[in-house]
């Protein structure tokens, strides 16, 4: 994305060290965190500096390539104890998003094509980049087909951050809607601020200011009154986890948001690349909610907004089950939400 | 209400001044304003010192009263001339609570009944110190028919502040849910935080602690997710206006948690004294919607939580139809949210 003229990525490697966006900034302050560990590139995942499914996919890959540059010797044996001992460190940092799982292996499976320690070590490289590559590629390819839904002056909602942030470049999400502004198509986009972290507020509202989209934060409890209203047409949301039956894991409010949509007839769509969608799990029933912190809900920028005494639950995450959404916006098309395109899809992977 | 061991009303007239329960200042401090002229009370109301259609109401029964006390002389044309004026400065103060104008009608009503500008002192005052009995009153009743909602066991939510804070005392949504734990009923509560102000995190909240009732702060995009998944039996919120049909005019949020309740066939009921309703608004078209300052949404606490560039759009209520709500509880019993029930309802005011 551009940020004051200059391109970047929200997560890159360089110099050994892999490189982010710190996210817990923004919109203040724009900063680039690095990290040379897996276990600093997990703590730096489940403290936020990266989030956002494909994203954090690309920082484990990226971790899991520095392990392998780190290894010394020539025990090809204990090169991949070391490797699964890192691909666990990484894998358990966020449990909800499915690309975090999807980019590991990627890395790790160059690294067993690998015969010696730095073929390995290249190899390792080589799948790391790969998948950050074919993220933005997925993005662009997102972007072609999710801006055919939107026509001139539609007014969209999106939650969260599914924009260029969420992802290595170009976003989920905000990709067509990104596109469909480049092609001139007079859109608005309402933004849920998205509590309790605000990455609606924080991050999306701050993509669409750099590249001057038409926007305006909203609480999150009133985009139903907006689309009761017929103020929005559209809604686009990213996701963290989509089941083999079309039930879709993502931020917490996502559900919500689907059911407003549907009951007013507003299409409810999807944004996601293949890596996103998990055929292993069959429905939503088996995607594992994050649950994290109650001090996320209770406390803002450190000053408590409950009394002492109260306290929270954090869901962070939510199932929407397939029937709510229109349809998946994937880098090879968007798709009906039925489990018979998801697995025509997976299948082509 | 009880706080640390005393008994408060959320607002009430001492030594010719409208005595308020600060609510900016919870639940961190806990602080008694005072104010000596409508004006000041309007003010007041605007600000959010007092919230909740009830204390508005009972606010600006006071606030006129005042200004019937602070009138010098014997000219009973000038004193009605006052009246009116102090009328209009308060009834703009807020425009989507209907207790507010059906509390001043009641002063008003006094004077016009006096024959001497002393005795419409004394009425005046009589009428404001009635509205603010009757409330308690009506709070104590809505207490008394909701429990009966209530089942040992019952996992309630509840969204923005429909407790003591917004009446005189006791509360109108939060009345069921005392008397229910006053009768050892097991409830949990799930509490709205109910941005962009957090009612619920910081009056809520602070309610239901101070009462030890069983609690836990939820975003309010969390509310539907926690619906689906079964963790809550029953919703509960208040009202600012209640049409001749239904429609009900509640904080911004409330519609989504009707719509969401009913597809997770989760009964939706709402708890106000027959102030609230208003005969002669049709439907829920014809209520004014209070759209309040963006940066409510943008800042917090003195801190910016979006882009500099990021305008905001901050609808203060929503208006959710009759068809979703299952039930009103009222002073006079739970009714059912149709026209030929409400308007028995208003014809025995």
């Amino acid at each position: 994305m551009k940020i004051s003229g200059r391109n970047y990525r929200t997560v890159w490697l360089e110099n050994s060290r892999v490189k982010m966006i710190d996210q817990r900034k923004l919109p203040e302050q724009f900063e680039i965190a690095e990290f040379s560990t897996p276990e600093q590139v997990a703590k730096a995942i489940r403290e936020m500096v990266v989030r956002g499914a494909p994203a954090i996919g690309a920082a484990g890959a990226y971790g899991l390539a520095l392990a392998v540059q780190a290894f010394e010797g020539n025990d090809f044996g204990e090169l991949r104890k070391q490797v699964a001992k890192a691909f666990d460190v990484l894998f358990s940092a966020r449990p909800t998003a499915n690309d975090l799982g999807f980019a590991l292996r990627q890395v790790k499976k160059a690294v067993e094509k690998a015969t010696t320690v730095e073929e390995a070590k290249r190899f390792a490289l080589q799948a790391a980049e790969q998948f950050a590559q074919w993220n933005v590629e997925c993005c662009r390819k997102i972007g072609e087909h999710g801006t055919k839904l939107i026509k001139n002056k539609t007014q969209i909602l999106t939650h969260c951050n599914a924009g260029a942030l969420a992802t290595v470049d170009i976003g989920t999400a905000i990709a067509p809607i990104m596109r469909a502004f480049e092609q001139g198509k007079q859109i608005f986009v309402y933004v849920d601020e998205t509590r309790p972290r605000l990455q609606g507020a924080k991050l999306t509202a701050f993509e669409l200011a750099e590249a001057g989209i038409p926007h305006a934060v909203i609480v999150d409890s009133a985009a139903g009154s907006l689309m009761q209203q017929g103020k929005i047409q559209l809604v686009i949301t990213g996701a963290d986890r989509i089941a083999a039956n079309g039930d879709t894991a993502n931020k917490i409010g996502t559900y919500a948001l689907a059911v407003l949509a549907k009951e007013n007839k507003v299409p409810f769509y999807v944004a996601a690349p293949t890596s996103t969608f998990d055929p292993k799990c069959k429905t939503g029933k088996e995607i594992p909610i994050e649950e994290r912190s109650e001090e996320e809900v209770l406390m803002l920028q450190n000053q408590r907004l409950a009394p002492q005494k109260s306290p929270a639950k954090n869901p962070a995450f939510d199932v929407t089950p397939a029937k709510y959404i229109k349809g998946f916006i994937t880098e090879k098309g968007t798709i009906a939400a039925k489990p018979s395109a998801i697995k025509k899809l997976s299948g082509g992977r």
